[in-house]
């Protein structure tokens, strides 16, 4: 409920318009008073900023947008209304790197009026946790508009202390497949988000947002010194976003913390300010392990046109099938299995057929026999970008994989360096982005149709994740980022340094389909540069409900000691606990079973050795566990020696603190077992 | 026992000779094989390096001597011998952060023969943990020599990533009371040691020396890039060491981890490479807490030269008696209390008595009143740096002092801009540095004759500490940085981050008289910048067996409540645990009481508050402990609210996690109590 502002604040909102100084107009902390979000009025124009224990963390950061045919709503404001609420929550995942999650906020929502025509109305909402801030902005049904095209969102977040970035370029080419860079922040030019940050002084930060729907995707644009500002994703009519009212923007975040494995933790605000669960029981979704027809692919072995080397046969599909049946594998994911894929498909996937498959490809038999075995298949829709073109059979392709039991998707928008294309209300074909805000309806469309048909949709190249997988808890994962496929180019690999990357920055926004697991260590050109226990640490540390084991069947057969823990770590969480990290440097995880009292820790380093204590106290007091270790061996290297594996087992309790030696590009995994 | 060369290794030495690039010609590992020092010949030439599992931390690094009258000796060297060995013990110490101290490296002895004339002999001795390496030059008795003057110490350190130094100034001014600062390696100008670096990467490196005896103290100046080399501290006579055959040099040493708390507990090295307990039982040693007539004399309120303000006056002294014996301190402090303040004292220390009371101080009646109530006064002998003059009578004031009970004496060498003073050869006054050959050897001089009446020593304005304490274990503590002095002068305090600093530099090398717990926050000019529980915490976070409550004891009456934390805490330890920390930002510990089942946990800042996840897993499993917590109130500031404090009891286990949230400038201190 709003109240009617206080005689004292509208005083000062109204003196405010006069001063040269901005006046504190409303403020808000959080629930253990750690951050404290402020709003500011200098004549009429609208800021925040943001302290944390007193001191400043977001210094004064415009608020505002640039509306098309009406001008700016930034200045000439006035507060007129605002109210402040606490929720204490804890809701549980379906799914997820934790079963429980604490959702415990103090909110502020502020309402601007223009003091002049048009006299528009903007409602500021601010959520302050202990660990982050999100914002958003709400476009209350008023008299003086009942549309908006957006030109531009004025948002700006100025970084108070001097700090470092690590992110990725945006608006350059349209996907998120970059390494990332470490730089100054005053050096960084326009970032995709998450962008993490770490000031001088040691404080951990991460822009991003939340529940991006019906809008265009934030991208963050450095205006000057440490000062970055909204810019967003443009759409094909030359706008950023058009809205009807009532709408508002998706959430603003700010994540705030003293150390890295605080800021992995912190991202839960992400999931909290998504809204609940919108498609009912999902409970028909299995996290789980996959194997796939698709490594061969990227080697180029095989092939996802028909002809000799075609990966999807039937004979070959089998084979896989049999491989996880015998290993614990719930999916086989089969791509190429459907026509369009003999031509120039890529940004151009108009022959792409998702009902039918290709003459060698038995999908009824081979779904039946996978059914028999307790083994589904994976669906995979390849867009090539040609996205109406997709929705036009999407939901008779969804119908068709729930018949057959296969109830996980993967989709695809490989356009190249091209953009989606859709067709136009005059049936012309349009170009947008993928992260614009037609795209970003699509794959809720796309959602939403297989939820219907209780499918889960595993998306790549996809638009970024902001936490929608609470409200849409079949969206179970998705790419997103530069994944193992990099490593089957080897034109050239992922740097050791970039799966460390990725937890503190793309990690932050949810589950990745990395595809880990490549213990042949080798594609076609330069090697995979990690060891092979950091292959396995990677199923801890990179989480995803949906985890393939992406190597071919024949590689793990040379690998069957390692391969053993890909066999048992599982792909749902009762509990996560980050026990250390540094951003792009190394990452310890312990995450608990949700199905068992099993614990698994992964632990992965860049290309520095590590060597770290790590007390066990997340294991139950009181019991002893039986450590499975997989450590690098002695003289590892993912350079000169990345095949020396140890495998040991040793007893431990909570109260025993364990000493991870890894190795240059190395990591380490452990399963913790209660002994009888 | 050095064993003959292998023929190969021959063979690469004289190989080395006359190949273009560097040849390995030694090598030894850690016991973990973590580190790696290797030894190289380039044409005659000698460096080393060192590798942390396989990837460069110190790139080719060079050894050798600028000596006098012979010329260098670096080059036309030749590996005649080597040998390798293997130590695994533990040792207790009598005092310390921990009682056990176990001291586990591999060594590699190598001798390097010139092969021309005249044909010196220098032996390389290396020994490698898994978490620093130390090493050092030794000269044999041998044909060629007798003495040597050392012009120059060519020692190299290069660093092999990017990195980041805490450091001052060294040279400039003749004593180390700077604030730290944070710079790139590569801007270092000269450098005191311990300098604390932080690579790009993540490494943390300390540079240090240990066992500093009758030598000169090592700078650290940068050449180029991020190369520094050892620059010995002048000699009067023009050179920086004079020494006759055999001798040895103090070990250079290099902790190498890869986190800020790993840096702080890898600081044993420097202990270990120290020999063993010179002086024999110590246990007459009582580390303990103190006060005294010190705080008021730097208020100015009070005054260490005779007259009205005369501090140390019978009837004060007697009131300090009784404040120490009611609350528990087992030492008072005087200062002041003979003659020689009257005039212009410091850098002219001439008129010091060391073994006469001034005629308003009644020491023997004092000395027997406080030994009457269980307290000791702890003795002053401020040398004003006339220190040939101190000599002539430091073993009769030790001889007063045992008589006395007065156990402890604290020193001090005030010379402000100038040098300390000797008596030369010629009975003329020769002017030396601090921390030049002739005043190492004045230090140890003082605590032999110390030793011998049972008195331990306390030196302000010292030379640094190398770790001799382990030798000579009467030598309990010292200042040698910017001490809580200058908050009383407040001209400017100390700034919030300097004792985390602290911590992590000038820490590194031993126990430090930071003198805290001033809890009315103010001197006599700037306020202090810290909160009122960031000075409890001091006591856990800076280590010292002699530890002061530094303030007036009509302050103490004041803040009661605080004030039961100083009174609790203890001064030395069985265990010592650095829970989390940043070098610069902020450090939490956990340290056991060596007399009791007590823990007790400190946890200190810089400007920046923080909110620090703590696992309670050092305390005993299965035992329910109390914790008397003293943390920073709600909206704590050092700036704006720093005597918030609250002070409250909770019932935890080892299972549990706190979550500390230390103010701007704050702390947290904790004391942990099984509960029966």
């Amino acid at each position: 409920m709003m109240r009617p502002l206080s005689a004292l604040l509208l005083l000062l909102a109204l003196h405010a318009g006069t001063e040269a100084r901005a006046a504190t107009v409303a403020e808000v902390s959080s629930p253990s008073g750690v951050l404290t979000a402020t709003l500011d009025l200098h004549e009429g124009r609208l800021s925040y900023h943001v302290q944390r224990l007193g001191e400043p963390v977001i210094a004064p950061s415009a608020l505002g947008f640039q509306i098309r045919g009406a001008g700016k709503l930034e200045r000439s404001l006035a507060l007129t209304r605002q109210a402040t609420s606490s929720t204490d929550e804890t809701w549980e995942q379906p799914w997820g790197e934790s079963r429980h999650v604490r959702n415990h906020y103090n909110e502020l929502r502020a309402r601007f009026t223009e003091t002049i025509k048009p006299g528009r109305i903007v409602d500021v909402v601010f959520r302050v946790y202990d660990d982050g801030v999100g914002f958003r902005y709400e476009f209350p049904r008023q008299a003086a508009m009942d549309e908006v095209i957006i030109d531009d969102e004025l948002t700006e977040f100025a970084i108070a202390a001097p700090a470092t970035a690590w992110w990725i370029p945006a608006g350059e080419w349209n996907r998120y497949e970059y390494l990332y860079q470490r730089t100054p922040l005053a050096e960084v030019t326009q970032a995709h988000t998450p962008i993490t940050v770490r000031t001088d002084d040691g404080l951990h930060l991460a822009f991003h947002e939340a529940a991006l729907v019906d809008y265009s995707a934030m991208w963050l644009r450095r205006t000057e010194g440490q000062r970055l500002r909204a810019q967003l994703s443009p759409a094909s009519q030359g706008w950023k976003v058009r809205r009807a009212l009532p709408f508002h923007t998706p959430w603003r975040t700010v994540q705030i913390t003293d150390s890295a494995a605080a800021l992995y933790e912190s991202s839960k605000l992400i999931l909290n300010l998504n809204e609940p669960n919108a498609v009912g029981d999902v409970s028909w979704f299995q996290p789980a392990k996959y194997i796939g027809i698709w490594w061969s692919l990227h080697l180029e072995t095989e092939s996802w046109a028909t002809g000799k080397e075609h990966g999807a046969t039937t004979a070959n599909t089998r084979r896989y099938i049999d491989f996880a049946a015998k290993h614990g594998f719930r999916g086989v994911l089969v791509e190429g299995w459907n026509p369009g894929w003999d031509g120039q498909w890529f940004g151009n996937g108009y022959d792409f057929n998702f009902t039918q498959a290709t003459r060698d490809f038995d999908i009824e038999a081979l779904a039946a026999y996978a059914m028999s075995k307790g083994v589904h298949l994976i669906g995979h829709h390849e867009t090539g970008c040609a996205v109406s073109h997709y929705e036009d059979q999407m939901d008779a392709a969804f119908a068709m994989n729930e018949r057959l039991g296969i109830d996980v998707v993967k989709t695809g928008y490989v356009c190249d360096a091209g953009q989606i294309e859709r067709r136009g209300d005059d049936g012309k074909i349009v170009r947008e982005w993928h992260d614009g805000q037609w795209n970003a309806n699509h794959h809720l469309r796309v959602v939403q149709a297989a939820a219907k048909h209780h499918v889960a949709i595993n998306a790549h190249e996809p638009i970024k994740d902001t936490g929608l997988r609470r409200t849409y808890p079949n969206w179970v994962s998705r790419e997103g980022a530069r994944g193992m496929e990099y490593g089957a180019w080897g034109n050239p690999t992922n740097p050791p340094e970039h799966e460390v990357n990725l937890v503190f920055t793309r990690m932050l926004s949810g589950p990745m389909d990395y595809t880990p697991g490549i213990l042949s260590l080798q594609g076609r050109g330069q090697a995979i540069q990690t060891t092979l226990a950091k292959q396995l640490a990677l199923y801890v540390t990179l989480y995803s409900p949906v985890q393939m084991a992406a190597d071919l069947p024949e590689n793990y057969a040379r690998h069957m000691d390692a391969f053993q823990f890909i066999k048992d770590v599982p792909a749902d969480w009762a509990q996560t606990r980050v026990l250390n990290g540094e951003v792009g440097d190394y990452v310890t995880m312990a995450r608990q079973d949700r199905n068992s009292t099993d614990w698994y820790l992964g632990a992965i380093t860049d290309e520095q050795g590590r060597v770290l204590q790590v007390p066990l106290s997340f294991l139950e007091p009181g019991l002893s566990y039986e450590a499975q270790v997989y450590r690098d061996g002695d003289g590892a290297h993912w350079k000169s020696a990345p095949f020396k594996l140890t495998r040991e087992t040793r007893t431990v309790t909570s109260a025993d603190t364990l000493t991870l030696r890894l190795a240059a590009g190395g990591g380490q995994a452990i399963r913790f077992t209660p002994k009888r």
